[in-house]
């Protein structure tokens, strides 16, 4: 129960279903594109059939129970469509139409109205001005967002990855984007102006699903006082229930919080402790789309950051240097290594390279033999004062690159410590070494600044990975059953 | 003269020339892809003939007079080969091999023999510890950086960039990376330990040069106080030559200055304010890899960013309002648009979006008409109070986004003020359009937070772009009389 009925629905309605190109054709062309097996019921006055399935006229025409009904119909519309709703028995909608708080004190009202209808009949609404939802095991997509373009990925099911935000646009991105790093979205929902459901309780359910292991929110405020507390609580429930949650916000600026009230409608107070509390509760805060869908990535993994002391393995000098900038900067440690330590580095780093930390392996080092390499990435991580391994390659690239990429996965598996990379080099030259890399879920970065960030962002008490899936059929359980 | 002999040699030596594969056998092979025309001699005591060339025992051995040598001997050997090259009239020598300061003590003392024989004989030496020089002009690829892989790009000639650094790694990325934005590098050289042609005097060389706009430069440092006041002038020369000059410095921290002294040697002092002295002379300062590179090309494009106060245009509320929590962070203004400039913008933008600025087109915009948002880019670039476009696209992809694409080129290359994209969308997903834009020499971004920093460090007193190309030829003169 609860939101049961938009995540794993046995039949969804789409009300306003379009036969012809354009968003409102997507939601319908999903579905079938998914293989969503529960019942799908186009419901539009003006068309007897849609793609091949009989149209109604109304919802109360439909032949079977609807669990989930998804309205594609105009704000003016909407109200009544949702009563409607309510009188066949539907107890789950989605409102996708746009025309609400976002557009001022007229549209503000309608959101009331809306609100109180859902309170009223006890039917459950998610927006309006949302985009959907996303659901992998029930291969459900009732959404319109181009993110959930190319069809089911059966990956989606087993990386325990959820994304809850109110901007359907940010998620569209972080969906789309975390397919093509080979990490696909287990479960995806766009919140919207949250009229009824809110990220704090769609989070709270996804947290409680055996699917999920991290969730990844956008949020632009999370309420009053009262809903404040709600989040804090579902922080400790996280942790407690050894799963990580990681959240990007908007509006932390002047600008960005009259770009937030135009855009959801939601007032964002100048002096809101948002981020503290979160970091209070070991949530991680990310400050990018691509940090955030990064960030869960790695939390993904298992690995606990610690403290942020970087183990910096590099193929480049200046490279490494220009790491070790970014991350003092950050306020990370590079701890130099032991002697015994620089030691054993130093058997198989060439003698102008640097075996201190950052250890520059050379070049050179590439030309012989690749394993040499993997052997200096597991030195460095057995290195009591490092807590995290950060790899940058330059142009380490084709055959070479595939050899170093095998060889990152092999020690990344055999790590208790997080390892992840930035390799500064064209993506064409080192295409399947990172599509390698990506599939296993560790992190590639272009730039020594954007991996530097990750780990400040993950390290210190604000950072607590979930606890390893136990269960059969997880993406690490099975990554680690391949090795 | 003065490094001629480096960039536009009528003949080259490559000195320990190697028929088997690895990074030796490397600089034949591109000579001969780039379409060198000058003469080619690979000298070698072990081969009579290397890849179909006359291979020669000894460089007095050369049938014809040798401008350039590329020493790809051991450091131990070097020493000689010089003599043997000074004796034979070479007048400019490259030498590659590791094992000199920065190894330590021992290596300082044989670099100071190798700088000493440089002044006695009047013999030029780039390196050692460095990779070469490239140079398109003259289908010239002098080097063993896997950033020449791929063949001689004809539009290298004209894009006025060059790369001048002591890190043949990060200038290897920076190549390939160029060439992957298709903004392919005019000229390239990697100093290395700087015995002989430091950064300054490279870099002072290619600012003469009429086929060159912008040079971008990584350094460790560039020396003593003498070398301080040379770097200052060089600064100054670079505007009064309307040329620009944008600088990634490595050894900003306590760690980065520790793996710079192993890098090559360099001892960067803790207080050094270069970066002060380069804002102050209007360099750009950038401060990661990717950054350098972007900033080189925006720079080659020729137009002012001003005090950096950004227009937003976005196809998503959401990140709008976190672009402009980056911009805010970085001190930069996202002014709010006048009534006027609102009112206009109203007629375009749905009453669900935002025209006060950040500008939020929303989504539906583009299942309309692209051409509607390309004039929301011409008025926002048209408002007094904007220095810069910032576009923010979330997922605009396949048809729409290469109508996007197409929209931007024509509305940028209208504008006399620069205009930047962030692009939050899988690259799959969006390639023709990328690539449409990349061509164009207008940067796109994959997250906003990148293209926040790229407008800060362009952006206030320290950014000076050159004067626009006047000669026939120019990447910029050309794409204008294709509009």
């Amino acid at each position: 129960m609860g939101l049961d009925g938009f995540f794993t629905p046995r039949s969804v309605a789409v009300i306003g279903a379009s036969p012809r190109s354009g968003l409102l054709s997507r939601p319908l062309r999903y579905l079938s594109e998914f293989g969503y097996a529960g019942g799908v019921y186009p419901v539009n006055p003006r068309y007897q059939e849609i793609n091949g399935l009989p149209c109604y006229p109304s919802i109360d025409a439909v032949p079977g129970p609807v669990d989930l009904a998804l309205l594609q119909v105009p704000a003016a519309a909407t109200q009544a469509v949702v009563g409607d709703c309510a009188a066949a028995g539907v107890r789950s909608v989605i409102v996708l139409a746009s025309g609400y708080a976002e557009v001022g004190a007229d549209g503000r009202v309608l959101q009331e109205d809306l609100a109180r209808l859902a309170r009223e009949t006890g039917v459950r609404v998610i927006g309006p001005n949302c985009q959907g939802t996303l659901y992998a095991p029930a291969k459900l997509a009732a959404t319109f967002t181009a993110g959930a373009d190319g069809g089911f990925d059966a990956r989606a099911a087993s990386t325990g990855l959820a994304y809850i935000g109110q901007s359907g646009a940010v998620g569209g991105s972080v969906l789309g984007l975390a397919r093509e790093r080979r990490q696909p979205l287990t479960a995806w929902v766009s919140t919207g102006n949250q009229a009824d459901v809110t990220f704090v309780e769609a989070t709270r359910y996804l947290l409680a699903d055996d699917h999920i292991r991290v969730c990844m929110g956008y949020v632009e405020d999370v309420g009053d006082a009262a809903a404040r507390a709600d989040y804090a609580d579902l922080a400790r429930e996280a942790a407690a229930r050894g799963k990580s949650l990681v959240v990007l916000r908007s509006g932390r600026s002047d600008v960005g919080r009259r770009a937030v009230a135009a855009h959801t409608g939601t007032l964002v107070p100048a002096d809101d402790d948002f981020e503290e509390v979160s970091r209070r509760h070991g949530v991680v805060v990310a400050h990018d789309v691509d940090e955030l869908l990064e960030c869960g990535i790695a939390l993904a993994q298992g690995r606990r950051y610690g403290s942020g002391r970087v183990g910096v393995v590099t193929s480049s000098g200046g490279a490494g240097s220009l790491f070790a900038d970014h991350l003092r900067a950050l306020g990370l440690e590079v701890p130099e290594i032991g002697m015994d330590g620089q030691r054993r580095l130093a058997e198989i780093v060439p003698g102008f390279g640097a075996v201190a930390n950052p250890v520059d392996v050379t070049a050179q080092l590439f030309q012989a033999d690749t394993a040499r390499f993997s052997e200096v990435c597991r030195l460095v991580a057995g290195e009591p004062e490092v807590d995290v391994v950060g790899v940058v390659l330059t142009m380490v690239t084709g055959d070479a690159a595939d050899a170093v990429a095998a060889g990152l996965f092999e020690v990344a598996g055999g790590l208790d410590k997080p390892l992840a990379v930035a390799w500064i080099a064209g993506e064409a030259q080192t295409r399947t070494a990172r599509a390698a890399l990506n599939a296993a879920g560790i992190n590639v970065f272009p730039s020594v600044g954007a991996l530097a960030r990750l780990i400040a962002r993950l390290s210190g008490a604000g950072a607590r990975p979930p606890v390893p899936p136990q269960r059969p059929g997880g993406a690490l359980a099975e990554s680690e059953s391949e090795r």
